[in-house]
C-alpha cells in the first residue's frame, strides 16, 4: 500500500493581523499548512502554482523538508497568491482585507509523474470542477489511490453547488466546516445535514465536521466520534487551521494506512493536535519548530483531556 | 455523609413555542428542572414561591415523585412566575416574549428544618445577595453541608457583579454558560476565564462551564475536562437544559460521595446525559418518562461518542 499524498490547492503570501501582532507575506495557503502537518507522518507532494515573485528562502524552507515533494509546484509568470486578513475579539472569525489571486486564478493543475504512485490524494478548496478533473486524472494514471478527500468553501457553495455535491459523491471522505455542511445540506441541525450529505453522496465513507475552538466530529454511515478542541491561552494566529488539521488528520490515517472506525478517531486525534500546535504561533513557525514527541505528548493530553470511566 | 441536596430557586409556568410545536403554562423553573433531574440519584428538597393560581395537577405531579420534598415550597398570595418565550432556527437562542415575575418578585428563602441536615445545596440562578443570604442560614444551622454550588445569569452580572463574585468565592462550584464566565472575568480566552475566575474566587474548587450544543468543560485548579454535547436530530425545546445538567451533575456527585477529578468527569457526563434527554420533548415530558436504564444506556453512548485509544 502505498503511503504518500498529493495535495492539490494554494500557495499563498499571507499579511496576517491580530490581538497577539502582525506578519507580513509569510508562507501560507491550503497546500502549504497541509503539506506541512502531513509530513510529519508520510511524504507529500505538492500540486500548486507560484509567481516569479516568490520568496527564494520559502522554496529553500520546503525544500529543505524532506519529506516535501515539489515536483508539482508550477512557476507562472506574475505575482504570487495574496491573502491580507485579520482577527479580533474571540478569533474565530477571519476579515478579509484583501484576496489577490494572481497565478493562482488561471491554476490548471497538473499531477507530475513522480507523483502517480501515490495512495492518497487531497483537493484543498479549490474550483470544484477543477476537484473533478485532477481527481479523473489521477484515477486513470493511478491504480495505487486508496484514499480520496477533499474540502470546499463558501464560496463554491454558493455558486457551484451542484458541482460541490458532485464532488464529495466521488470522495471517500469530506473535511469540512460546520457552517458549510449546513449549507449545503440546507439543514441546520449537524446530525441531520450529515445523515443528508450520506444520502446526497452515495459513494462517501466519512464525513468530518471541522468547529473551529469546539473541536470536530467524524461521522461515518454508522457511528459519530466527537473530539472537543484544545483550550489553548493564546491563540495567536488562526489562519490554515483547518488545512493544518486536514494535513494531520489524512497524514496519520495514510500512515495507519486503513479507513476504519480506530483508525478515524485516532486520526481526528492527530489533526487537531497538529492544528492546536498551528495556533500557537503566526504562520508556520509553530509547525516548523515542532518535534514528533511534542505531538505524542499533545496526543495523550487529548485523553487526559476527554476521557472519563 | 447526607446525601440530599437543597435546591433554591424559580418554579415556573412556562409557555414555549419551538419549530416543534407549542405548549402553554406547562411546569418549568431552575429548581424544579433541577430537582426531577437530580432526583434521579438522590432526594432533593426544594425552596421555592407558588402563587395560589399554582395548577393542583403540577403539585400532585411533584409530589408523586418519591425523592421530591416539597416541605420548602411557600404558597403566596398572588399569581405564579411565568415565562414565554420561543426559539428558532438552530434553538440556541431563547427569545423572550414575556417575563411575569409575580410571587417570585418578593421570594425571600426560608430553609424548612426538613432540610438541616441535607450535604449539598444548590443556589440556582436568583439575586446573588439572596443566595449569599441562604448560603449562610444553611451554614449556621447545618453540620452536614459538605457540597456547595451556584448558577448566576447575565442580568445579576451585569448589576451586581461584586456580589455574583463574593457567592463565587464562598461556593465549591460554580455552573455557568460560557458567555457568562467570559463576562464575569472579563475575558474572551475560556480558559484564562476560568484562570480569572479561581484568583478572583480564592475558595473556588470547581468551575464548570456550559457550552451548549458544544458540551461542558470542568476546569479545576489542576485539570481540565472537556465533554462533547449529545448530538440529537430533533432538539424540541431546550427550555431548562442547564438546570437539568446541574441535577444531573449535582445529584450524581452527591451520590458518589465525593468531590474529586473522576467522580468530576463522571458527574458532567450524567449531567450531560440528562440534559440531552431534557431537550428530546417539551418541559419536562421526556424526564418524567425516563428509567435509570435510559440514563446508564446514554453514558456508554457518550463513552463511544468521545473515546479513542
Amino acid at each position: 500500500m502505498e503511503r504518500k499524498i498529493v495535495v492539490v490547492g494554494s500557495i499563498a503570501l499571507d499579511s496576517i493581523e491580530t490581538p497577539y501582532g502582525k506578519v507580513e507575506e509569510v508562507l501560507g495557503g491550503s497546500a502549504i499548512h497541509f503539506s506541512v502537518a502531513a509530513s510529519f507522518f508520510v511524504p507529500v507532494g505538492i500540486v500548486g502554482v507560484i509567481g516569479d515573485d516568490f520568496p527564494p528562502k520559502y522554496l529553500k524552507l520546503l525544500s529543505q523538508r524532506q519529506k516535501i515533494d515539489l515536483s508539482g509546484v508550477k512557476r507562472a509568470e506574475g505575482k504570487t497568491f495574496r491573502w491580507r486578513g485579520y482577527y479580533k475579539g474571540d478569533m474565530n472569525i477571519a476579515y478579509t482585507v484583501e484576496t489577490q489571486l494572481n497565478v493562482f486564478e488561471n491554476f490548471i493543475p497538473e499531477i507530475p509523474k513522480e507523483y502517480y504512485s501515490s495512495g492518497c490524494i487531497f483537493l484543498a478548496n479549490i474550483d470544484p470542477e477543477l476537484q473533478y478533473k485532477v481527481l479523473s486524472e489521477v484515477r486513470s494514471n493511478n491504480n495505487n489511490i486508496w484514499l480520496t478527500a477533499c474540502d470546499t468553501m463558501n464560496f463554491w457553495i454558493e455558486h457551484k453547488l451542484e458541482k460541490v455535491k458532485h464532488i464529495f459523491s466521488c470522495v471517500d471522505i469530506v473535511i469540512i466546516n460546520e457552517g458549510e455542511i449546513r449549507q449545503i445540506a440546507e439543514e441546520a441541525n449537524l446530525l441531520r445535514a450529515a445523515k443528508k450529505t450520506f444520502v446526497l453522496c452515495p459513494g462517501l465513507k466519512s464525513v468530518v465536521v471541522k468547529r473551529g475552538e469546539y473541536g470536530v466530529v467524524v461521522f461515518t454511515r454508522d457511528s459519530i466520534f466527537c473530539l472537543p478542541g484544545y483550550l489553548l491561552e493564546k491563540v495567536k494566529d488562526p489562519t490554515g487551521a483547518g488545512d493544518t488539521f486536514a494535513g494531520g488528520f489524512l497524514g496519520s490515517l495514510v500512515q495507519f494506512g486503513k479507513i476504519n472506525e480506530k483508525n478515524l478517531r485516532r486520526a481526528a486525534v492527530y489533526g487537531s493536535v497538529l492544528a492546536s500546535f498551528n495556533v500557537e504561533d503566526f504562520g508556520l513557525r509553530r509547525l516548523l519548530r515542532l518535534s514528533k514527541d511534542d505531538i505524542e505528548k499533545r496526543y495523550n493530553e487529548f485523553k487526559f483531556l476527554t476521557h472519563f470511566c
